[in-house]
């Protein structure tokens, strides 16, 4: 049904119909939760080997005792094993903690405060600064640069990736833009994957921005393909280096969605220059990163291709889920005027976009019966949807029965909550 | 041989004796180092059962993944395990990453820049903000102050801890001291224990320096005596719980120096309207720690008593290593005037003074000869000690053959530096 096309009465029978359903969700009393992207337990089962499988081997391949203090950027084996999953080389990587939120956090944290090359550089010094922010977007990367006090700025986002003739006329006009944030394959929450030429506008961006210019690319889900065949991303460093523009480039990926969510690597990417400065920062707060879980992750691997057969498996368990995430979204709203949604080849969400002012609204309606979604808004910085209408999906953690339980009542609420809007118009 | 009494033939003679041992050391091509703190392979072999102790069983007793993400504030049971030894609550307990210093270093940084209580309260609103130094002190304190823009001050100590009437005086005539930094156990690197009466004026200072003042307590070395009679440490939340002053505290410590030095646990004890106030910043930066390394190490200990039976082969190990270095500096330099020495009953350090304006002299006497020490004035704020004269000795990581020739080098340097000094007087 089209509501806008709808007669009054047809609205009203829909409206007793979706009614009458909602009810029966109530008496239900439903536990679902569609909010986190978490990998579930079987995901998770997948790396259980990881304990235990240094078999007390615990020295690297260059002789270094995993157990004790020092390297500071990573075991070499680490580097040399993920930086192929970075698309940079072996010295333009470092291994980190189990979080790459913290990484992304400490390079902003040490741009704005001490400066991309020492105190002068500092982007406080040149005022309140600004971040370029493709829409909808990750609410972790928002709450960095509010924790900052670092002004976000939405940018429009399509299939290809972020408007970069509105990304490219911002950065122009205004200075105080030090940065943007990318999630360039599968991206959180729209799925979508940056076009070869988007990639490319990206990497040249310092040309315009100039040198203190930083580009977050959180590559989170480089290798999370659901088939062999989904669209790759062109090799932004790669890119970076033709325009001579790798200074503007942060790059990072973890094993939290490959592993164990808590229990991961985390990884950057970046000019040899970037990562001496950052590693001066660093080596203040940290003697080093737990290299015993880095080398249990190579042991575990082996190689990158490794990594690739182990990321299949991941794709086995969440693909049927995401599957069926668009079966209801197919059967329920497909043909009508109450939604558009991604059909995402990789990553862990689908975004779902209802009709203007309506988000909040089934996000309310569903969790009054039970189902948890993201709160509307979430995918924009300040929390603050202008139009209220997206909502992500995160389906990888809950089983196909919860999923289609909860889907169930997702379609339901986007339903009644459009017939009663076009009703109350 | 007194210098200061010796005739200058004895010196003179003296000097040729020295020189020509000296010149031995050169021709020896020795290459030894006794400069960091670091735990030596046969302590670590001590928890290699670490990788691979939990068989597969990733839950926690309250049924939580810890291969997933979440638990901001570490696993209930390692709070529970670990408290003890911060010797707070478990509420009062956060366990973090690997590394202690990058908890002490975030505590500061949001108190700095965000405010201990909000960003009313940021330290850096009230203008270049102090800390007092106890001195000699730990080089990577200093390090983070020096980060922050945090001036220190240094401050005396003695064989009970810092000179109360000196820190006192200062706090109550210069608000802008904002904190203290202390390492209450055999300090870094005196190895000197606060005695009771110092613990509890420490924890009385925010009476006189206000609510925004804290004490930051790097309580390292708390269970790694050398022996079980060992001075005790008065428990500094029971005193501050006593006179109110709960806020000011922040403790610290880890497993760096029980388990892994780079691949263990690190730990936080505080107020819980101070850790409330930490995690909302922490929460921005990662979304737990490594949960299952937490239950790894739970396992492993057992209990308190537990972790306190495998400090005693640790002791078993560092044990002939300080008596190692005592015994050479008895034997070369006791009865002289050419420098005192702490004998230190736990922790990982002795600290040496020579002759004023002699340290930075023997530092590079033994370098030239193949002996590494950590540089003079390290244990100063700004590497700057005013009299040249402490210099820290760290014999945890050398083998005992390694020691015993690293110490006969470093007693001809500190008299070949002291016969020298007296000669060009």
């Amino acid at each position: 049904m089209y509501v806008d096309q709808a007669s009054k009465q047809q609205l009203q029978a829909a409206l007793a119909d979706l009614e009458s359903q909602y009810a029966r969700f109530q008496a239900a009393k439903l536990s679902l939760d569609l909010t986190r992207g978490k990998p579930n337990s079987a995901q998770l089962d997948l790396s259980n080997r990881l304990d235990g499988i240094l078999d007390g081997q615990y020295k690297g391949a260059d002789g270094t005792d995993s157990r004790n203090y020092g390297g500071l950027d990573g075991q070499p084996e680490a580097k040399a094993l993920f930086c192929q999953m970075l698309g940079v080389k072996p010295e333009e990587t470092l291994i980190g903690g189990n979080a790459s939120l913290t990484l992304m956090f400490q390079t902003l944290n040490y741009a704005h405060n001490f400066g991309v090359r020492g105190a002068a550089s500092a982007w406080n010094k040149e005022g309140k600064i600004k971040f370029l922010c493709p829409v909808p977007g990750y609410d972790r990367h928002f709450g960095i640069c509010e924790e900052l006090g670092i002004e976000m700025i939405p940018v429009a986002m399509d299939d290809n990736g972020p408007d970069m003739d509105q990304v490219e006329a911002l950065v122009k006009a205004d200075k105080l833009i030090k940065g943007i944030w990318c999630v360039p394959r599968f991206s959180n929450p729209s799925g979508i994957v940056y076009s070869d030429q988007v990639v490319e506008r990206i990497a040249k961006l310092a040309k315009i921005a100039g040198p203190n210019f930083r580009i977050m690319w959180d590559n989170a889900y480089c290798i999370h393909a659901f088939h062999d065949d989904a669209q790759p991303l062109a090799n932004v460093m790669d890119l970076a280096r033709k325009h001579g523009t790798e200074d503007s480039l942060l790059i990072f990926g973890s094993t939290s969605k490959i592993t164990f969510a808590g229990a991961g690597l985390a990884f950057m990417g970046a000019s040899v220059e970037n990562l001496k400065h950052f590693k001066k920062h660093l080596g203040i707060i940290t003697i080093g990163p737990d290299k015993v879980n880095q080398l249990r992750h190579v042991k575990f691997f082996g190689d990158h291709a490794g990594l690739l057969d182990h990321m299949r498996k991941h794709a086995e368990l969440l693909k049927p889920r995401f599957d069926a995430v668009i079966e209801h979204l197919d059967k329920g709203l497909k043909n009508t005027d109450m939604g558009n949604w991604t059909v995402p080849e990789g990553g862990y969400f689908v975004s779902f976009d209802s009709r203007s002012g309506l988000a909040k609204e089934i996000v309310r309606l569903a969790d009054a019966v039970g189902v948890k979604l993201t709160p509307a808004g979430a995918t924009f910085p300040y929390g603050k949807d202008p139009a209220d209408r997206n909502i992500r999906l995160a389906p990888s953690f809950p089983t196909l029965a919860d999923i289609n339980k909860a889907m169930e009542v997702f379609v339901v609420c986007v339903q009644l909550a459009s017939v009663r809007q076009k009703l109350a118009a």
